[in-house]
């Protein structure tokens, strides 16, 4: 269990009350996850982390579904079990088939094995690839 | 400088020069870059990463610029510098602009931040979650 | 269950049971946690990551609940649970309250965030930061 | 160099100004620090970043040079040079002295030794450290 | 349980099996472990990734033990308990004896201390370190 | 440039110079690298971990390239560049040769795929492999 109360909705306050109520409109369900509930113990980060997770999972230059499966490979890269599982259940429901998850995977496993090589190495940087290619 | 030498197209065994041969062929160019000449010390190892590499990039149940923006965002997690100006630059040859780049980025930030808010809390996976959402 | 067996105190050499008795009345004990029975398997690791511990956490040039609470932020961001959970149980024996743990993975998770965000779009130092400030 | 260009003053939208403006009258500079001219990309992850990092940072349950130290210790964990100088440089503005840096290291340095070990030789948490000792 | 269902040897295509049945010959075993199962989602990536892991864990340059060891070790730098657990086991078949699992965590913990150590101090490389010492 | 002075032979107290004595002494060399020179601003850091690593490189069941392996393993993994050319270095003193380094990059490279493979999909421990097949 969490290092700090999980705030259930009947004993939150009006403040984190109104992020929940947010939270379950925005995503059309009738609970919160756990991970808002240990947020709400500071109902500043509960309200500044919702309003921002908020904001960069909105459709922009990236599609939604693009930005569930890069949170889903950085959950993985460092290795946190809860984001990994809730953020494939975020783009399965977003369209994420099996496929495209055993893909995913498969670029996460390349990407983590070139850069142990890489940086074990000590391989230096062509001067092509300088500033990422930026001209 | 790397800790193993990089091994020339001049200086390299026929084996290592067929790799070489076919990178710079699937890619356009007339040069090879670090990382594959570091790797050319051990044939073996080269010529498994090529084909892995090879592979793994294809367009498939993903499309190629998705993949390579993955690959950007593990090796932002993972910290390693060559790996990010590699596929920062690949990624732009396929169509990644400077907005796409940034919202890439705001995902990566937000998810290191839950990642470990979620880990520092040890909060408890909701049922709802297990499995990623598998049924 | 550990990759070694933990060695308990009627199984303890006189060696081990040396360094269980000091941590036991370091802390007011009258147990020893499992992180010391697994490190028991080689004496000298554990004499010496005890001693080691003593010496870090003494009160300093910072205090116990400030080094306590240093402790937790690395091993939230390492992913430790083990860590995580024995660190915060000991921080809250030194005065850490529910606020104070909150606002200390505010910092962690802020951190990580602008950690990755600086690496990923590879930002040079600026000339004011170079040597940490140091003039 | 950045794989994003950095927008200096000169040539920023009124939104970015309004950021940097504050930025420099909060902190008392005539000049503002890359990493922010590299978010100016994206001027909402701009402001969002710096109103996170202002409302963070701030002083709290947790003193800001204790969160400045937390600061650093999470950039040395992950490896990000930039944070580590920058927030280093921060903390001494705030008070920290060369004995409470070598003190904060030494604590960075012990856990991560002891994380490892732990995780290593995978260590089951003891019943008294379950929930972070919280009853 | 995983995020991709495991697929079972009655329910593998003929691709699948064969990669199965190699495994099960080459360990001398009627079972294959977890890890295949959720890659064999992706045949593709199945055969590859077992390919390569017999082709990096041959003898060669560096014995079958001494590489399960620094496999230990890496997996326990990234924290993945189901490689640090399979990797022992895969150890302790081809020799691990418990002194020699316990120095080669001492290894690992003293490793991750001084790199965070001189990473959270940024020391510069000395001159003679260059290259790896390679001349 | 270090973010604390590195303290220098001619500048250094009696207790620390007896500490880069020893180092010296038992490396064969006439000069200090400058890891310790930056924990000698704590002289019971600097003591506390050239007692540490002088006790854990020691021969003992594991030999000292094999642990010095292990170190460069552990330090590709966390991505210190420092402490990948110092060890590499070393190890290249006690008979590593290039054969060696590529074949152990290739494990490190491997392990590291797999481990995030695994850890992305959240695989189940096998039975098996419990308590690293400790009976």
């Amino acid at each position: 269990m969490a290092t700090l109360p999980l705030i259930e909705y009947e004993a939150a306050s009006a403040e984190v009350r109104a992020v929940y109520d947010e939270i379950m409109e925005l995503r059309g369900t009738d609970w919160v996850n756990n991970f808002w509930k240990a947020l709400a113990n500071d109902p500043a980060t509960l309200k500044r982390t919702w309003e921002s997770v908020k904001q960069v999972m909105a459709p922009g230059a990236l599609d939604p579904l693009t930005k569930e499966m890069i949170y889903i490979a950085v959950s993985a890269a460092h290795g946190c079990p809860y984001c990994i599982n809730s953020h494939t259940a975020a783009a399965r429901t977003k369209g994420m088939t099996d496929a495209m998850l055993a893909e995913l995977m498969a670029v996460v496993g390349m990407a983590s094995e070139t850069n142990k090589l890489v940086t074990g190495l000590q391989v230096e940087l062509d001067e092509a690839f300088k500033d990422g290619g930026r001209k």
